[in-house]
């Protein structure tokens, strides 16, 4: 019987495998697919994404957001969460939570070799920002003057000396 | 081997039965078990609660919200998914969303026998109140004026006609 809304069958989402990440970072995301639930039922405040991740893939870079909270909660297989403090091993039943502008970042790894499934949930803030410690990649603001003279604010992937990608 | 902050295992949590619902309210809600997974993480923004109803428990009185989106992942066994259209069953791996301000009413009943277990995520907004189409409840804002001359907004459960429970 498939289901009527509010109801959502993640079984009939299509499956995303973009990434906003330029290379040569988009590529070592690896095998990451992900359903995006809270949008399918028109949820403006919060995302909620069903995501799988094959041996070897990543969830992420290691990011931090400034205004952001976060929370991700394991259905499958076991991922290593990565953060300061080091590396642990998150599985089936688990979760974890990473306030905005902690300054703690943080991602998952698949180092098993069988999928891993977790649903990731972050609220939604137009002054929010990642940043990425590892790695040389910031999102620059940038201006676009429109015809009709209507300043729109979009993010560009930026070197952390400015230069874009 | 016991997780580190920010991770959280919801095995170590304190089971809550608690209800803010006066009776004949409470009662109504039956074996409901509580496990408040991104307040363990220090997290504002949204709410993620680890629920399990025994049979013919109830996860709420059938309600709405002004301005919380909220949404609901199914974890194991099955529940009737109650709203405006009528009545549904979800099962592991089903999912539902609730935008602010629907207008259209939901809840689950565990009408099966066994335990049904499911992630609740909610927004938190302090100009939110929740609306029960069925029942003579509603939540009256009541400042109470504290000796410093502070104005402490709090809400009390009133019947519909304003009537303090």
């Amino acid at each position: 019987m498939s289901l009527k809304p509010p109801a959502v069958d993640p079984a009939v989402l299509p499956e995303l495998r973009a990434s906003s990440y330029p290379e040569p970072f988009r590529s070592r995301m690896g095998d990451r697919m992900k359903k995006l639930l809270a949008d399918a039922s028109g949820l403006t405040q919060f995302g909620v994404n069903l995501v799988t991740l094959g041996p070897g893939a990543q969830s992420a870079l290691r990011h931090w957001h400034t205004h952001e909270d976060e929370f991700v909660y394991m259905l499958e297989g076991e991922v290593a969460l990565i953060t300061d403090a080091g590396e642990q091993t998150l599985r089936a039943g688990q979760c974890a939570g990473y306030p905005a502008g902690s300054g703690d970042a943080h991602h998952f790894i698949n180092r098993s070799n069988r999928p891993a499934r977790y649903l990731e949930i972050g609220s939604r803030r137009d002054d929010d920002l990642a940043h990425y410690p590892d790695d040389d990649l910031m999102w620059a603001n940038q201006r676009t003057r429109k015809p009709d003279n209507y300043q729109k604010k979009t993010t560009v992937a930026s070197h952390k000396d400015g230069r874009p990608y």
